[in-house]
């Protein structure tokens, strides 16, 4: 068997470097065609967007163009190895971006002396894009990156770290606890771990139902509470009146458990004390907070997701964003607003209570597949996705007065072959 | 006959807008193969760049991959009509670095409040990429944004509307002068303009044994002489002593005229003044200073070409560019310097006095093309300038030293197909 690191390095270096390359979409093959695409046959598509700016999308790649941007501060679960080093992650949300939602994307990796130098620096080259997808950028600076570049561009911008995770894991939530007979509004929330995708999980999980007050948020000091005179303003916004510090006192009792933290961080102990049919959502990667099989071992009525392939229910970010940016592009939204994610998570939420197709039993090699525990999330490479999530983001943005096309006549939306071309 | 002007938007817009997509070069079809795209096979390449940032050559695009920057302030013969509107020529570029030379190209729109913060913003994203192509930048802002970013950057950054043009003149004006029976360090030279290419023209014309004190370069007020108190650096470097003035004035006697101007400002009054078998670049494009028809009717001695594709001698910046960038990437060039552009004047300049292929005359369909007043500088659609130039600026970086890789093993380079992917 080859070793999984070099089979990843031989990936990627062979039999080129990388994963991505440039294409021509248009015919080039005669001196006229090169006329058309070059001098002088640009001028006119020049002299139509300088005349009004939309027509950018008309005669420009523009309209189905995501730069995916990131400093490299935050990168995966490897932590800050700098810009350049964030290349790979970058390039190969690329490749998810292209496969799943037949979006173009160029990645940009931003090496800034400050939060605002790298905001200063991606405002004045945004316009060249669609969208913006931040990656892998760290809290507390990716939250007034992100504010800030939402105010400043006119079109959306996305921390897929954030939103993209609080996405899925919000519409894999609401079904464990259906399944477990519980609701958000009163459930008890322990979030282990307390960055960026924490706080938009736990943020959006309160625009979903649950209870600011019901959710203990621990950090690497403990549990974050009203007492607590270190926290910056968006931990701040988590702290709760309670006598509870440690993650022992926060899991007695609790309902759910987000770990967005690191591996092993949750024993098979504190599962013990945890309130009966437990939801836990271990997705520190590769390697858990709890490994699915002790989690089995300590409890059998744990409803557990992870973010690993290899388990069911999985916590997969590509499940949100390809499909995110679909929709919002394809209504040409100013922006990704509460509403288009929330809609995104009901529609996750819905799709993995259908019956499963053959098309993914086939894709899995398994035999059978239903609603249920072992199956909260629907899977990567269900085709439906690409429907459900964008149409309903698309709905949301008509709905909520940010788009500035009328929902797709070409919806719904089966495939992207031969819809965006490419 | 179709309207060209609605042909051009037509070519823009459908059945697609825009002329380029993302495409991926390795396997997709199976979450074995998006494990390695993504996450988890993310991490090593990431690990092993943080590690040795030369990595990136080797596990991402970026050693084929050059960014084509702007601020749409000298957009073609347009002007400044902002950096959106600029789209449609910087994806054109795409289109030509990947058609001539495999190199895979994305464009970067840049809205900057000033020559500074533009440099900052591409500064702090250049290692994104291979190298830079600087474009259609106003003068005199573009001569400092180049010297800036070549001084913070460690990749190749290129100004193609100056040093481009400059080549693709030099290597002209060097066979139409051998043809006039003239060399370069005696020709009295008239430069109408003094643009960014103008004065990049000049310098490039000197570095190749013309002298200084022959050029006479004219901006709107007229001859830029030594008692002139209005001129920026740039400018300066070529006042010269002299008491003519206007073009009338300059004209009288010289051997060359380079104009990089306007429509219609030689006149064949102006023409007829020149020394025998005078040499006229008049390459404002559309309109040049002097149609050929025109030039050719006032004498029959004139070697005349200009920048349109419709008559012979077309200076086309696509004849360049390019074939410099392969170069310059594959033997991973730290810049482009002097001798580098020096080295792609002697193989365009040589590769004219080649016989054409017939390749060439069933492309142009035409029966015959020899060296001579009529075919100074090869076409674009010769197939050898992808080896000539290549390997002439690839062995000048070796020679020099600011190559970091050495010359290449897959030189001679015959084709793109296959040799860089996609």
């Amino acid at each position: 068997m080859t070793d999984p690191k070099q089979a990843a390095l031989d990936y990627h270096s062979h039999p080129i470097p990388g994963k991505l390359s440039i294409e021509l979409t248009k015919p080039t093959t005669s001196a006229k065609h090169l006329a058309l695409a070059y001098s002088p046959g640009v001028a006119e598509p020049c002299r139509e967007i300088a005349k009004d700016p939309e027509n950018a999308y008309l005669y420009t790649g523009k309209g189905n163009l995501v730069a995916v941007i990131s400093d490299g501060t935050a990168i995966l679960g490897l932590g800050n190895l700098g810009p350049l080093a964030s290349k790979p992650v970058m390039e190969g949300k690329g490749v998810l971006f292209k496969k799943f939602a037949g979006i173009n994307s160029v990645d940009i990796e931003v090496d800034a002396e400050s939060p605002q130098a790298f905001i200063d620096t991606v405002a004045r080259i945004a316009d060249t894009w669609g969208g913006i997808n931040l990656e892998d950028i760290k809290a507390p600076e990716c939250f007034e990156i992100e504010r800030a570049l939402v105010e400043r561009c006119s079109i959306p911008v996305f921390h897929d770290d954030q939103h993209g995770t609080a996405i899925v894991t919000a519409a894999g939530m609401l079904n464990a606890l259906d399944i477990a007979g519980k609701s958000l509004d009163s459930a008890r929330i322990v979030c282990l771990g307390a960055g960026a995708a924490a706080i938009a999980c736990m943020k959006l999980l309160v625009a979903c139902g649950a209870r600011a007050e019901n959710i203990f948020m621990l950090d690497r000091k403990g549990v974050i509470h009203s007492g607590r005179e270190d926290l910056n303003q968006y931990k701040a916004m988590f702290a709760t009146e309670t006598e509870r510090r440690t993650l022992d006192d926060a899991i007695d009792g609790a309902d759910v458990f987000v770990g967005l933290s690191g591996p092993n961080l949750l024993s098979p102990e504190q599962l013990k004390t945890m309130a009966p049919n437990p939801v836990v959502f271990a997705c520190s990667n590769p390697d858990p907070e709890i490994h699915p099989t002790d989690a089995k071992a300590a409890r059998d009525d744990v409803i557990i997701a992870t973010g690993r392939s290899d388990f069911p229910n999985q916590v997969n970010n590509v499940l949100g964003f390809p499909f995110i940016f679909r929709g919002a592009l394809d209504v040409r939204a100013t922006g990704i607003n509460e509403e288009m994610k929330v809609a995104a998570v009901h529609a996750l939420k819905d799709l993995a209570r259908e019956p499963v197709t053959e098309e993914v039993l086939k894709a899995y090699d398994i035999d059978h597949l239903e609603f249920g525990r072992g199956y909260i999330i629907p899977t990567p490479l269900d085709s439906r996705l690409l429907d459900r999530v964008s149409s309903a983001v698309a709905q949301a943005a008509v709905d909520t007065g940010v788009a500035r096309k009328p929902y797709p006549a070409h919806y719904p939306l089966t495939s992207v072959d031969g819809v965006y071309g490419g």
